[in-house]
């Protein structure tokens, strides 16, 4: 088979740009950093959002949308939230033909403007618990662009919410950690995560705690997948969010944030692609089955669309491809390529005996199968597949992350994989010293994999990686 | 009952804002026209989208998503595009602290964007027909604005497609202006329209054919609730989209574009809303029943939460306010602002014998009805108010339409209502004469209502109005 991508262990960068190219998942947009998300991955986005959209709403979250322009005094609210942002915003200076009195940033993300009406709309303790979450763009302005994963726009959702007391507050940023975030991203993307707290180093602007999802990619770099904020009462107090108490008192709120991006997008490629294009877990993919035509003959197209029948009539999602014009072998590299779980090639051979051929994309195998199991074979394959991408990822993960005692030794670990080291051999100098060897903690853990509530718990756990 | 809004007879402009801030759909933003669409409004414009999503896949067109920043350039290419635009773009001069070499204009609409990528995505006759669809915000400094009909930023779909023949961008320019635009507005907005031709003076910049769809709201004005462009090979030929045809020639691609907005919005609240607030229709409303705890009692929260449980079990859209710390009357007047087609009263009285109330917020009755009913008489009543939304909005308009001959009297008319004239007593000049006296030409007809293929056909008739 002629080689088709770049192979990931002769360039993992390049491998990663010509999959998304030759998968038609995006493309560069014309400003620097942007990009175009082309149907066949804008699909896989619709995916992620409905998916975790229902996660979002189920946890009782509403949603919501705050404007695109933020006067640019907003940011300078909040004194760390603007020493974080200064340096990537696109600003806004003109409009309507004229220049402007003040200029307007272009939300880089949006606690300080839903910080503004959460002051407004919160009055009493009864309007707490205030579940707010956006599906938007936002832009930060990038010096070294990489598509999906760092990009001058992307698109998220950003949770904001706000609480009579800090517990509240915590609770719930734990419980979208937990239940939303890490949830859908092993049920759903089939990534296994590490849930931890970012050290003081790593945290948000703003924020009092960072926690992240993150995930080892195929190179064994880690990729931050999403994160959750505990941002105590600094926005709160920033924006005058407060509420009387049921005694009569009033009190500022504790505010929570939280996003995921597409970058998951860059993540679901670099977990579960090969060198023959991208792998889509079963339960995500926008086609899971693609019906084939090999090429024309008697019954064939009669059959394949038979079979796409009865597999949309069992729920599964399935798509025809009877363009018998274009050479068989090409359509199946781009449905490689693309990732869909399932080929099912309709030949005139193989149905003179009654048989399609089942090829997975996950496995590799190709099995003759008869018309009637068809159905069967295909939502087993597709349950057994989603286990196996996660499986695997897991499995990698588990080979190339090492416990080791010191900084040094961590060090020399994350050049080729994730290292597992006490938090007091690294702390904040070691942290330095590390990250300017290219290496950062990604997070803290207990030693059992649970959340620290703070950073200065006895016996963490600290990961070291490099990462995107 | 204490008046609640500024009665529509008094005031209509005032009872349209009242109705958003009391109703807590939208709030204006923190930047001149911009606007924030709270929970309540946002779960309707999310109803909107994943009726129309559907709709838009069914007649074959897929998602992408293309940036929000355009090279100023870009616009330059199509000269009518940038002549009807420049007023209006907003433009990014500095980003990541630098002065930009090239402005950046934030998207008024993407068909330049997506017509430098349809350049370079096609490239056979087999490539087309190119059918896609974004979902995002657009910008376009507001003068005047109000809440969801003319706001700086708000949020649309855009459909843009490219096609080997006029004949195939004509035919689906229509389908989608029919089978999506119409059927969308008339089936679940209970919004009947007139769809139509635009004259040349009310063209989409670009365009060499814009059709529309016009609704009259609740004072008799106009509303342009949707519009589909033929653009000829204007932007193919300002883009460079060519195709070799079958027979080895290149020749310039078709392109269409067709849009609509959350101006729907505002069309759905002018339409429906009356001097209580707003009345969705069911097939719309994200919550088509409230089951309401009247007061605390003896098994009364229990039997509002099984009543909950037995409409949830049969498909209806349904949520349980057991707020019983609140007044009931208060709860009450936010259910009939909020448009909520019904709610079930569940009180300590009717429930000893036996009952609930059914209150309808469209016809304004209230029936006590035994709870073995309910689920019936419930699903029964949603499907009769749909129809009477659509009944009553239709009744109102033919009420409101007069038939004239002469320009004169269709200025006349306009003042309180439609006009229907013949076009040729109208014509380019009468109708900058109509547009001085703030009256537009809506859209030309065929005299049975169909859609013409050009302006110059005999026998078409003028809609006349004033207008949003």
């Amino acid at each position: 088979m002629a080689r088709v991508l770049t192979p990931r262990a002769e360039d993992f960068p390049r491998w990663y740009q010509d999959l998304i190219a030759k998968a038609q998942l995006a493309d560069n947009g014309p400003v620097r950093g942007t990009m175009v998300i082309r149907p066949v991955g804008y699909a896989i986005w619709e995916h992620m959002q409905a998916d975790m959209d229902a996660r979002i709403k189920e946890a009782g979250v509403q949603n919501a949308y705050f404007p695109l322009f933020i006067p640019e005094s907003y940011l300078r609210r909040e004194a760390d939230h603007v020493d974080g942002f200064s340096p990537e915003l696109a600003v806004v200076t003109h409009a309507g033909g004229k220049q402007l009195a003040e200029p307007l940033v272009v939300r880089p993300t949006s606690e300080t403007v839903i910080g503004e009406f959460m002051a407004k709309w919160v009055d009493s303790y009864r309007d707490l618990p205030l579940l707010l979450n956006q599906w938007a763009n936002v832009v930060r302005w990038e010096l070294r662009p990489r598509t999906f994963l760092r990009t001058t726009e992307f698109l998220w959702q950003e949770g904001h919410t706000a609480h009579a007391t800090e517990a509240d507050a915590r609770e719930h940023a734990r419980d979208i950690h937990k239940n939303v975030y890490q949830a859908f991203m092993e049920e759903i993307l089939a990534v296994p995560v590490i849930p931890g707290r970012k050290t003081k180093g790593e945290r948000f602007a703003g924020a009092t705690n960072t926690m992240t999802v993150e995930a080892m990619m195929g190179d064994a770099k880690a990729l931050q997948m999403g994160t959750s904020h505990e941002l105590g009462q600094n926005f709160a107090k920033a924006f005058d969010i407060t509420y009387s108490s049921a005694s009569g008192t009033v009190e500022h709120a504790w505010t929570t944030s939280w996003g995921t991006s597409t970058r998951m997008m860059g993540g679901l490629i670099m977990v579960h692609g090969d060198d023959n294009g991208l792998r889509l877990p079963p339960r995500l993919a926008p086609i899971q089955v693609q019906v084939m035509v090999v090429k024309a003959g008697e019954g064939v197209v009669e059959a394949a669309a038979k079979l796409r029948d009865e597999l949309k009539a069992a729920g599964v999602r399935v798509k025809l491809d009877d363009r018998a014009d274009i050479p068989f072998g090409r359509r199946a590299v781009d449905a490689e390529l693309q990732g869909i779980p399932i080929r099912i090639e309709v030949g005139p051979r193989d149905l003179a005996v009654g048989n399609v051929t089942i090829a997975r994309r996950i496995d590799g195998s190709k099995t003759p199968t008869p018309l009637g199991d068809i159905v069967g074979a295909v939502t087993s394959a597709l349950k057994a597949d989603q286990q196996r991408l996660y499986d695997d990822a897991l499995a990698f993960r588990a080979e190339r992350t090492v416990d080791v005692k010191t900084l040094g030794e961590a060090i020399e670990v994350a050049q080729t994989g994730w290292a597992r080291v006490p938090w007091a051999a690294v702390g904040d100098g070691g942290e330095k010293e590390a990250n300017g060897k290219a290496v950062t903690v990604r997070c803290l853990t207990r030693e059992d994999g649970a959340m620290p509530d703070s950073d200065d718990e006895p016996n963490l756990i600290a990961y070291l990686a490099r990462s995107y």
